[in-house]
């Protein structure tokens, strides 16, 4: 399995499991902007050499400055952080909640930030019957937790959750830490945004990443949005110097492109529906969601699960999320990406060769016993 | 005064106390090898623009591979971090130390990370009497503490320990984590690193850095070693995609490069004590030790202090560390990189007409009061 670290995109086990080098796999398993990085990118880089001799900021000035002005929020209000995944680590720790909702299925790091300070999780159900959307109904069920980890979009569902859940929790008293890792991808965010509210209310964060939207997971880059004591508390709790100086200067750099996030949004609201549409033909189940991303479940049929598929995908150099490891979904969900239209039609095509061949294997098979 | 975020290389302070863009600036404060970085790093920046829009490896397989093989040691025994800082952080938190025995002056993240934890500290004096050298003596004492974080060569004296106090100590029941992230600048390096000794001590722990030798500060890089099932444990401590990708292919590239590392071996040998008689001629107390770096103690002379030195320096476009900000030394000692003939000239020449400078205006203030 692909999934052997947690996650998608491990590309070193793709080489190692399927034989081919890591430039040779279309990875639908990670959720990159298929644009790539934007061109702003290779200048940065071009230069860095003659920087890379020197201590990144500490306190990360630059690109904090940039970010405050971009969300209109104050800059004691964020903190960067070494990818979205530190500062889950940094804010559980923080808190060191004995209880945390979680919804299921999402993202497996809140789960395991929250189990590695022995903390307990509590369990909220998304259900294929409500097509893994969020509901008011199961959150009031979940009395028993003050700590939250939601993500908005969800991870691998791709649902928005409606900012008046979150706040009814809030003001219930609990904490809530809204993942909002892929919301710049999408076209009205500012209408499920919860950034601005977390920037003055202490009992709300907000994680943003900026490696899925700009493209640079390589180099790890996220912030956490808080009110400014909480936030000053958390990056006492941070190691010096995590956020390197290529991070801060991509950073501040990419921030400028607003030809390419506009870009990236127009295609993906049109690339998303006609990518959906061509899975629902493929005989899969779709749920469609807001992100670069979608959950399908895969149609009945012999032989045919989310491992068979991904073994048989990787064979031909195409990665996918076997997503029967997210707690809450069985052995016949997958999770794709979704690349530029090229792309995607290589993918449907060998997804249909894939399916095909799993089938006429499962039937030899059955022949053979 | 520069170490507004407790640490020397920090330009952007510099830039904003002294009106002059960072790279107008002679670094003294921050200990890099002079040589930058090997070539190597221009070649994988050079093709890093096709790389980052895929995940690092999260295990880090290529380099810590590489290390375990340099090292003669087992692959387990390796964890790689982002920066030596965050192996300080990780193993202190892994521990949970009630005391931790410091020597003073060391490096202030160790402090740092253990009150982080609400640990305490036992201070280990260094004295001038014995050139802050650490003494069986002085150890001995230390016997309320558990756990033991040095440094060697030390920060900020460049004193090496002998190896038999350590392994004494942990042969005494205690745990010691010795950061030796300035020891492959030392030419008999076998005869003071405890590296292959903690990769099967399960009490002992030795962390290095990479960006120091390698003069790759930016980009954040460090490993620790211990026995297995301790970094096992480390690991699961660690955040995922710790260790962003440009590191772990610079980490790779630059171990392969012995020319650069016999050339920054020789380099010190020639240009350490050349620079420390020059010093002593210039009126200075020199604690000569095995680093890439000097700590002084400045004459006494009316006015002339390491922060009053610092100021009159950065005015000149030179930065030092002032070294009154470690706990056990006072206002008269600083800290200074060792560079190449041509920067240890200009510094001289720059560190004369300070003091001179110094010693004139206090000389009118005299007058004027």
């Amino acid at each position: 399995m692909l999934e052997k670290y947690g996650h998608g995109g491990d590309l070193r086990t793709a080489e190692e499991a399927y034989g081919l080098p890591a430039e040779h796999f279309l990875d639908y398993s990670s959720n990159m902007n298929p644009f790539g990085p934007p061109p702003a990118v290779r200048q940065v880089l071009a230069a860095y050499a003659d920087k890379i001799d020197r201590y990144p900021d500490p306190a990360v000035r630059g690109l904090r400055t940039k970010l405050a002005q971009l969300h209109a929020v104050d800059e004691q209000s964020i903190l960067i952080g070494n990818g979205a995944a530190e500062l889950i680590d940094l804010v559980v720790r923080q808190h060191n909640p004995v209880i945390t909702g979680l919804a299921y299925p999402s993202f497996a790091e809140y789960g395991d930030a929250v189990h590695k300070i022995g903390g307990g999780t509590l369990p909220i159900p998304l259900t294929e019957a409500e097509q893994f959307e969020l509901s008011e109904a199961s959150l009031l069920q979940s009395r028993a937790a003050d700590f939250y980890m939601i993500g908005s979009p969800n991870n691998p569902t791709g649902k928005l959750v409606r900012p008046e859940l979150i706040l009814k929790l809030v003001k219930q008293g609990a904490t809530v830490v809204v993942d909002e890792a892929f919301m710049d991808f999408v076209p009205d965010e500012e209408a499920y945004s919860l950034l601005q509210e977390a920037a003055v209310n202490d009992r709300l964060f907000v994680i943003r990443s900026m490696t899925k939207f700009y493209a640079i997971p390589g180099i790890r880059l996220g912030y956490i949005v808080g009110e400014p004591g909480n936030i000053a508390e958390l990056s006492r709790l941070q190691v010096p110097w995590s956020v390197n100086s290529l991070a801060q200067l991509i950073g501040e750099a990419v921030l400028d492109d607003e030809e390419f996030a506009a870009k990236t949004k127009n295609w993906l609201q049109e690339e998303g529906p006609w990518f959906a549409d061509r899975l629902w033909e493929s005989g899969l189940n779709v749920y469609a969601g807001a992100a670069n991303y979608v959950l399908v479940r895969l149609p009945e049929q012999p032989g045919l699960t989310a491992a068979a598929l991904q073994n048989e995908l990787g064979r031909r150099g195409v990665l996918i999320r076997d997503a029967s490891h997210f707690t809450g979904l069985d052995a016949h969900y997958c999770r794709f990406a979704i690349k530029l239209r090229p792309q995607n039609e290589r993918f449907l095509a060998e997804l249909k060769g894939a399916m095909a061949a799993i089938h006429a294997c499962s039937g030899m098979e059955g022949m053979i016993e």
